[in-house]
């Protein structure tokens, strides 16, 4: 049921007559996205490949000193190709080759940096708190078959890759990390930057299988951007996003695996939110498809990317494989930090003090009483 | 031409189809608001007197111990009723008026705490950079006239009245603040709340008039509930809604002055983030009508109130003034809590010392490089 809507703004666009339309997008979205045309090539491969190929583009003002930095972004959602009682080895075949194909996509639309959905060589099984087969998946972030897969990628596509994995810690007894692993578009790996929140909310409790980050909030200057990978349920915290952009991040992804009944109506906001607050764009994906035998329903898709100005893109299908190429001017970052002055007027300081107080036990909260 | 659509949510109902419609608000807003059904004399009334009345409200589960705790809570949002060069007592006699009006229907409906726009008694004129008439609409928020209004008033309709002034503060060598006066339904003057944050955003460059609040982040406990008040641009400040939540706010309102061209796109986003991040109610709430002399375009109204699973009411005109009455059961904001745990999840240790480090001079932030 939920399913049926292939996306929101696809129906937005059939019912509201055009004068009406624009005011929606411009109260909603911050306007009209601009449509990239892709060439004709990489839209035809889409379709025969038999995934969603959109772009959009958000501009900036002309500098005098600075040139335009123009980047463009990847956001790649898929549903798992075979069913997961298949080989552990065939399912991750399957998924490389998947991603080998929408990737090339990518390459043909001009993209510098790709970020694939949260543990993206698996399906989502965190939910079934079972170990055997789901913990197979997991891998070393350095040098796993799935880092060095991407490090080809990187390489052939001249892409900067961000590979959200199941990691196989052996350097601390073989425990189990969500890592996002991060490599340089020179095929070089970059670095690998931890999931810092788990869920712990129903049957996600994903503390069941790896716990709290403690990479920090790293980010990593490539040759297209300085980007941060903030995995999934870290989304919710926005001390999370903060510190990712106090270190420096322009763009910084949320590779995502949430479903409809939890989180549809928090999706749009919370991204969106850490976009405008920090002054940077973000990019959530989530996957699509169904959680491995559970009833807990679909995975809706619906990646987008927000601007510091607070536009956004519309998001990818609720149900489909998809590519979204967002096409970026980074100097917009520094425009609207400069505008709205967000970093400058955040009082850090003080909420630095007040935090240090808040956690104390036997903190004593400002209520006021009559 | 941007003040053609009276509001974005009647222009969806008026143009998709029911079907479509249900899934449309369960993705944009968490589900259909649930409709008030307000007294036939109130809502004549409402109409008799020029302004929009329209109620909402948001359920909780039944728990065994404790009983639902429910509220009514009454935004107000209004045009200056007379013209800006008009003698600044008869201007603010006619606020009075006006609001008195607009809150005795409040009354009828039942509301326990009504809260009014940013700088209530006075056109907004901070963009202007004059400074008479302007700093004459100034009080002491502890005994000047509006106080002792809202006293009488909140004594009368036993309702809690959040009552943001531009404050004169005669201990303090009679420098301005913009401060939220709270007063207890019993009459009683509970305290005050400055505004944290000060634009300073192109012409609306408040520091020209006062500074950033000295007040922390007090939270007051009514009879009806916990409440706190985030003044205007303290709403793009995540740490500051934190902090009201932390000291235990169930209910933040945000009473804010913002145009069109500069902030609409943030709008429907910034308090519903701050809603689902912190588990509690936010109100923010926004005046109609032009700012003085000032080519900047009007205010848009759209005053909504959001709920912690991530639920809003829809947002009151874009041109008219009017009263948003929303019921609420407080018990919501544990249940979703303890739900998503957000504050169990957020590891503020890791975050204040983090803090701490960043605002130093000579921070090294955390970038990787090939």
């Amino acid at each position: 049921m939920a399913a049926a809507l292939e996306s929101l703004e696809s129906c937005l666009e059939r019912h509201i007559p055009p004068g009406e339309l624009a005011e929606v997008k411009r109260i909603l979205y911050g306007g009209e996205a601009r449509k990239l045309d892709l060439p004709t090539a990489a839209l035809s491969a889409a379709q025969e490949k038999g995934f969603e190929l959109q772009g959009y583009g958000f501009g900036a003002a002309l500098e005098q000193l600075r040139r335009p930095r123009i980047v463009r972004v990847g956001l790649i959602q898929n549903e798992i190709p075979l069913p997961t009682d298949t080989a552990v080895a065939v399912q991750v075949a399957a998924l490389h080759r998947r991603i080998e194909e929408i990737v090339g996509v990518a390459a043909m639309c001009g993209v510098n940096i790709v970020c694939f959905q949260e543990a993206w060589t698996m399906p989502f099984a965190f939910c079934t708190r079972e170990k055997l087969p789901w913990t197979e998946f997991a891998e070393s972030a350095e040098d796993g078959p799935t880092t060095k897969f991407c490090q080809e990628l990187a390489k052939k596509c001249n892409m900067v890759v961000v590979s959200p994995i199941l990691e196989r810690d052996e350097l601390h007894g073989g425990i189990l990390w969500n890592t996002a692993v991060v490599i340089s578009n020179s095929g070089a790996l970059l670095g690998k930057s931890r999931k810092n929140h788990i869920p712990r909310v129903g049957d996600f409790n994903e503390s069941t299988y790896y716990m709290e980050g403690n990479t920090g909030h790293p980010v990593f200057q490539t040759q297209f951007g300085t980007i941060a990978v903030n995995i999934c349920y870290g989304r919710h915290h926005p001390l999370n996003w903060l510190m990712y952009s106090i270190n420096g991040a322009e763009i910084i992804f949320n590779p995502s695996a949430t479903i409809g009944a939890l989180s549809e109506a928090l999706w749009p906001i919370e991204a969106r939110n850490a976009a405008i607050a920090n002054h940077c764009f973000t990019c959530p994906i989530n996957r699509v498809g169904t959680v491995p035998h559970h009833e807990l329903g679909h995975f809706y898709g619906s990646s987008y990317v927000a601007a510091p100005d607070g536009s956004r893109t519309p998001g990818l299908s609720r149900t489909q494989d998809g590519l979204l190429v967002a096409e970026m001017d980074l100097n917009l970052c520094r425009q609207v930090s400069d505008k709205w002055n967000f970093k400058m007027t955040g009082r850090y300081e003080m909420y630095a003090e007040k935090l240090a107080e808040a956690v104390q036990p036997f903190f004593i909260p400002n209520i006021i009483k009559e």
